[in-house]
């Protein structure tokens, strides 16, 4: 729709502030903001040419998330302060052409977009300028798994048992098609979503779109646990992208499963809201004792620091465990080193309770694993048994999804599932 | 609740920070983040002591809004990147007495929540560790003038008069008190918002919470123009506090008003709801003429930049005005210096079109003016006359405050109107 010149000019900032270290050069860039504002309010008639560089500093705006391999990205890029969670259901009579022109559309809108550019006839390409790395991360539901994918190349996405607590809604529940969207700016989020939204609609219809928030970029140092609603360090036992583990616990390998899946993973959502108002009655010591970590630090009760190993041993002079083992740490603590995956979850607030049953505020559960049967199923189960954080929170919504390898150059996310790798259709 | 030494070994750390120019220090600071990750992540065995501060740099997360004078921060603050916008209703019974003691019970929390700190018996005060800008402005409407504040201490508050092309909802409409809360950071004024509404739960009913956003901080350098979800630049005619103009134009000065509310200003609340899908349909001409400004640099038709003042005389080759008189530009230019106002919007989004009759996605146009009757309203007037923008935005919700100026020293913010200065209740 408009392309051009003007955005040739923007385009070469944009290159001129990475040279200088911008884009993907990660947390501990600066903020100065020379380059964006340049592309900004330069005057239309400078049209074509580009003044000397001679200060261009990289913006956190700027910043884009380099490819990741033969992985989508938003899995192990760091988490972005916003989320919108888009779940879609396909039409009745969708076929797996129609699904697979829709991830054609969607996988280049996504590539586009997390280059700051404007989707292919984007409305307001002037709203996807500031990328802030954003990432787009498609995922497909058990239904497409079934229906259109071929026994062959699919991958083994099992729906996770019923957890005789959760009060699942059906308007949070498991949808055909998921994207992740994830970006620093509120702002370049909000025009991705609806421009990947209108993309899909000629295929499929919206059935669900959860926001999410962390901390803003810059608020918390690279590596910092998210607090949540309830104040809790939240997340503390991550897989990090450096250990050993970290690839055969977080991504399919194409040996146990189909070699069209190799490098996809798979993504559980679960919608945790959280009862704050009852939460409000428990004192500080009460909550430090549900949950077995201190509120300030996040350190378990028996240690001085976040990352110290709890110790289920210890006792007080009365006898007692320190850590009671009814304690949420207690109850999800891997009790193998298979029972890990990566967390990256994202607080949600729907305040306003003059409009609903009350405020509907809590933890959008994200989490990525090679295989969540093995490695989050047993954890949930040990919470749903017993757990005393389970009287203050209720799991109102729940979805599992594969997430495919990352689009090769030129096709789609999802082409080796839905059409082979060099198979016709 | 909590208090106790580690908030002030927290307390210091952000002194230190201080000291090296980080809080206030504005938006050309730079984002690396020691000061409030030392914060976060010390283990809680260095309690009570504090390590030399060899690296302790500023990080946006630990920036406060210096005190403004008499006037409430969050008018001339450079908007945040987040706002949640509160409206309550008082209880029936409510008397002048009942609303000292929430505005005082409020104003504290304000005051502390803007300073990192948690609130008085705050239930999760780490949540309130990264202030990130926090600011809380305080207004009363039309009802609580009227009812509770003596005639003689009264400021001259006008309800808006009816725009034709207004469709108001009841559940955007007016209350009788309000709370412009803006952060940087999406946790911090999560927190800071269920504070709040949870201290004034005795005294007033939430009547509506609109959530609004700009672009992250440091997305955009200072001063640059925000663009809205039409992806227009919004707001290029504004007031600037370096103007001479901006104090009579914002600030109620105790001559032509009660002396009670010298300091003070008056806030209009308007929700346009923008009806995306139908400007998808408008080609980037179209878009540019039905505004009078070009997309991509927010420049009037007739000149270059941004802000080059439009030519509302210049005609094209065939002697057609470039800048159509019906476009937006030409409508709500002021046509005196009067007509001005300082304006602080928030883009905002409801995107779920599951639940509701569709995406509900538009601007809080937020403004502040010294006399909303002279400076706004004729603006509004020639809009809802003849505006070719009208087509695609509908004003859905409506209010205006009085912002009384800021508490005095151990007071409270509405004092003065509601006590008298002096004077006995």
């Amino acid at each position: 729709m408009t392309g051009g010149p003007r955005w040739d000019r923007r385009r070469l900032l944009r290159t001129g502030a990475a040279a200088f270290g911008g884009a993907g050069a990660g947390w501990s860039t600066s903020a100065l903001v020379a380059g964006s504002a340049s592309a900004d309010s330069a005057s239309g008639s400078a049209s074509g040419s580009v003044a000397a560089p001679t200060v261009i500093a990289p913006s956190p705006g700027a910043e884009t998330v380099p490819p990741e391999g033969n992985h989508q990205p938003g899995v192990v890029t760091p988490p972005q302060a916003h989320l919108a969670l888009v779940g879609w259901d396909l039409h009745e009579d969708a076929t797996v052409e129609h699904l697979a022109r829709m991830m054609r559309l969607l996988s280049d809108d996504a590539r586009r977009l997390g280059q700051g550019e404007g989707a292919l006839a984007d409305t307001e390409p002037e709203l996807a300028a500031h990328p802030s790395r954003l990432t787009v991360t498609f995922g497909f539901g058990p239904r497409v798994l079934r229906d259109l994918v071929p026994a062959s190349r699919r991958p083994a996405l099992a729906e996770l048992p019923e957890f005789s607590r959760d009060r699942l809604r059906p308007e949070w529940g498991q949808s055909d098609v998921v994207a992740q969207i994830c970006c620093d700016d509120p702002l370049t989020l909000a025009h991705a979503r609806r421009m990947l939204v209108k993309d899909a609609r000629a295929f499929a219809d919206v059935r669900w779109i959860q926001q999410g928030f962390r901390n803003a970029r810059g608020t918390l140092s690279q590596g910092t646990t998210m607090r949540n609603l309830m104040g809790q360090v939240d997340g503390t036992v991550n897989l990090a992208e450096a250990e050993p583990d970290f690839a055969p616990l977080v991504w399919a390998d194409g040996t146990s499963g189909p070699e069209a899946f190799a490098g996809g993973t798979f993504l559980v959502v679960r919608r945790i809201r959280m009862q704050l108002e009852r939460w409000d009655r428990v004192d500080r010591v009460g909550r430090e004792a549900v949950v077995g970590r201190r509120l300030d630090t996040g350190a378990p009760l028996t240690g001085e620091a976040e990352f110290d190993e709890p110790d289920f041993e210890a006792t007080d002079r009365f006898g007692f465990p320190v850590i009671d083992p009814a304690s949420h740490i207690a109850r999800v603590r891997h009790t193998t080193p298979e029972e890990r995956f990566l967390r990256r979850s994202y607080n949600y607030t729907e305040p306003d309770d003059t409009r609903s049953s009350g405020e509907d505020s809590g933890l959008l559960f994200l989490a990525f694993a090679a295989d969540p049967a093995r490695q989050f199923v047993p954890v949930q189960q040990r919470m749903d048994e017993v757990d005393r954080l389970n009287d203050w929170i209720v799991t109102i919504g729940s979805a599992v999804y594969a997430v495919p390898p990352a689009a090769a150059e030129g096709g789609y996310v999802g082409q080796a599932l839905l059409e082979g790798t060099g198979e016709q259709p």
